[in-house]
């Protein structure tokens, strides 16, 4: 294996395809928005990108290995442009790996004829509401405006940090190539997994995109967890916050 | 040196054997089934692998002090195929090493004619009892077959982390080279060393590749193992659970 | 991106500029400098540094995401030698790349015709007082005389750990390259933002080079960080030191 | 700079050196001992190593900045073979880097045309006490042998932890290359810097390649650490053990 590398595993025609990226994160917002969209839509597996960078380790599905990977899909939204959509569970294990997994990422959108990108991700709150606010970070300033005008909120100072990683990366590396890119950040407790922040990105994006998408299985998997908030907020009592032992990624 | 270097030691005609991997890990189950097999069958070794991705660290034995390595034995039971077993102290220090390290290991594999490899290992419950089922992981559906027919358990979602390492990526990147891998884990309790554990991976592995070795050397460790968890349960009377730092790998 | 990416945004012409360093540290004394100098005298961006070595990384403005740089720009006091000032929010992730990206910011000042450098920063003190002598460093010792001669103060075991990172490493490496390079430390209690204490440096610099600027602004902010000092010093009654956590870096 | 760079200081005519290497380590044994060398007998520095693997650190000596390097010297002690002395304060930082350094400090021993060499550093008891036995560990069962005609001890099982670092690399490496390698390990308490464990290597050392040194500044220097131990263990009382904090590498 060399630094990347790229099975391919299907040559879909997509045309002008938009670049979704959804890897594990805050609430896995991202992650969660984007296998949605896999799931909902019509699609078809790309590409698997394997990686040096990634940890050193297969996981097991009924008792079957596979290589860490990340893999873009090629979805087709009923309405809207076609979508290139990453999913994976990995990021880089180091800085410089990070950057190299980011150029490999925007190398693979370009030949596939990206040229614009949303970045899917959580903003914690530490609040366990039902506000789900979506965040904007973008490129440049006529994409801001545009993202404004379907719900976006573009503030002075968020998110705080800055945006790291891959989601990061896409937008400081992609706007050097051109790219038209933009992070989506749900407002999410930072608690739970939160399929209804996923959603709120989703209905976002779809607004921005012209795309609409089937909710019931989101919906579905947010009522489970509003089952599990009650519970956590009735055993609370008294309690301020909730424990990040208890609480942390269940889902 | 280079980033790997590999010294010669002899090249005994291996035909078409089977990689048997056993590094330390939980319990030192591999560690202690691969060296098994290296002192009760006619074996030879045939290489050692150095390598700056090793801790910078020398052994000493008696005095003499040996550089961190890896080494290949080639081992011929009685019954059953010609096997290349590699034993050793070390994995990589760092995630790229690991995946280098991985693959070289698989050229040298592949240079002495393997299209079979065991990677061995144990995997933890946390208790000191005496089931050792053995759960399994492959790179193919009829390997899987093949290996539950000699008791191997395949479960649906274990090892829940995935495996780590050598072991993981000789899977991982070996079904990248049609190499047909699996690795054995032996249930331990993860606090001992567990030549137990090692034995009832040895007997799957025996009954896979059709040999047998004798297990009197493995028995008596695992009587003087007995007799420490003896002491110690009887030492913890109303204890719940053994401390980690009276336990750890004692042995 | 390669390894390190120049991003040239104007080519002014400067006359054998002298090189000024000033990127996050201690009281963010050598930050505080060099971008006063970059805000009141006549300025202008001349490149941005782009960097694998840096964090991976944007930081968002008002909905514009920003990839980790540094900045270098003319700087054109009304008096004394042209500037070309190093100003950012970020070193090298690691030991490797902190070599190498200080070797790059090198070659770019040699470029520019730089023969003589100057690494701003602060020295911690750990007390919160009105002192801020001004400590150096340098690569020579007919430099360290004439620094002498301004005020500098050449301390026989201070700064006791040595100088790390882009700051040292511009000594380090710039006397292999014959540059004249001193690095001028300021003490500061090291618990705040420290404006008065890069106000010391810049009376030194000014004195060394020849040149004058306004302070106001830094005299505006030094008042504000007094009054927050007077109210910790309020609140700590009969407390000895200040808790980190409240002081660290408030500004 | 590149991977190193090594900076000729002068180049003296060494007659089949010996190299001894002596960098920082438990009790500053080896340091002590390989500097006593350096300033007790006829040298001379020859040459200075730096390496993008060292710490990014200038240190500042009477405000004059030196990029963090190791020095050889050509040592002519008036009996016995020329030596070729290794100083300085610096290991690298990582594991490849551990390696890669000690592989370029064996060339420059090479090319000086070293075929015999010790690494001279401390082994901890945990007891301040006076007995400063020396263990050794070696590439060649005749090279052990030869040690132990002079006091050295070789032990079934120590150091328990193997030879770490360059010290370790130099005998690990070096074997690859037929050099003849010991590590000699002074016993020391762990606690403070100490004289006269040095005192102890080197008269192994002398003993063993037929030289003699005047050890009055060592003895000079121990008294002062005794009487800080004495100071200790007047303060301990009743305490068992001197804390760490008290003790570590007083000096």
């Amino acid at each position: 294996m060399d630094e990347f590398d790229i099975e391919t595993i299907s040559e879909p025609d997509l045309d002008e395809p938009v670049l979704i990226e959804g890897l594990p994160g805050v609430g896995h917002v991202g992650k969660l928005a984007a296998e949605h969209l896999v799931e909902e839509c019509e699609s078809e597996p790309m590409s698997r990108l394997y990686s040096e960078y990634f940890p050193p380790q297969v996981t097991v599905t009924d008792g079957c290995a596979e290589l860490a990977c990340l893999e873009f899909h090629a979805v087709t939204p009923e309405d809207g442009p076609d979508l290139l959509v990453l999913t994976g569970d990995h990021q880089a294990q180091d800085t410089v790996g990070h950057y190299r997994l980011a150029e490999r990422l925007l190398d693979v959108a370009d030949s596939a004829g990206v040229s614009r990108a949303f970045a899917l991700g959580g903003v914690p709150t530490g609040e366990l509401d039902d506000d789900h606010g979506v965040i904007g970070a973008a490129t440049a300033d006529e994409f801001i405006t545009e993202l404004e005008d379907v719900g976006v909120e573009f503030r002075e100072d968020e998110p705080a940090g800055g945006i790291v990683g891959v989601s990061g990366l896409l937008l400081g590396l992609g706007a050097r190539r051109d790219l038209q890119a933009a992070c989506l950040m749900s407002e999410t407790s930072g608690y739970l997994v939160d399929p209804k922040s996923a959603q709120a990105i989703l209905e976002v994006l779809g607004e921005a995109l012209d795309f609409s998408v089937d909710f019931e299985s989101l919906e579905d998997r947010a009522e489970e967890m509003e089952e599990v908030v009650r519970r956590i907020q009735e055993l609370e009592g008294g309690m301020n916050v909730p424990s990040d032992d208890d609480l942390r990624y269940i889902g």
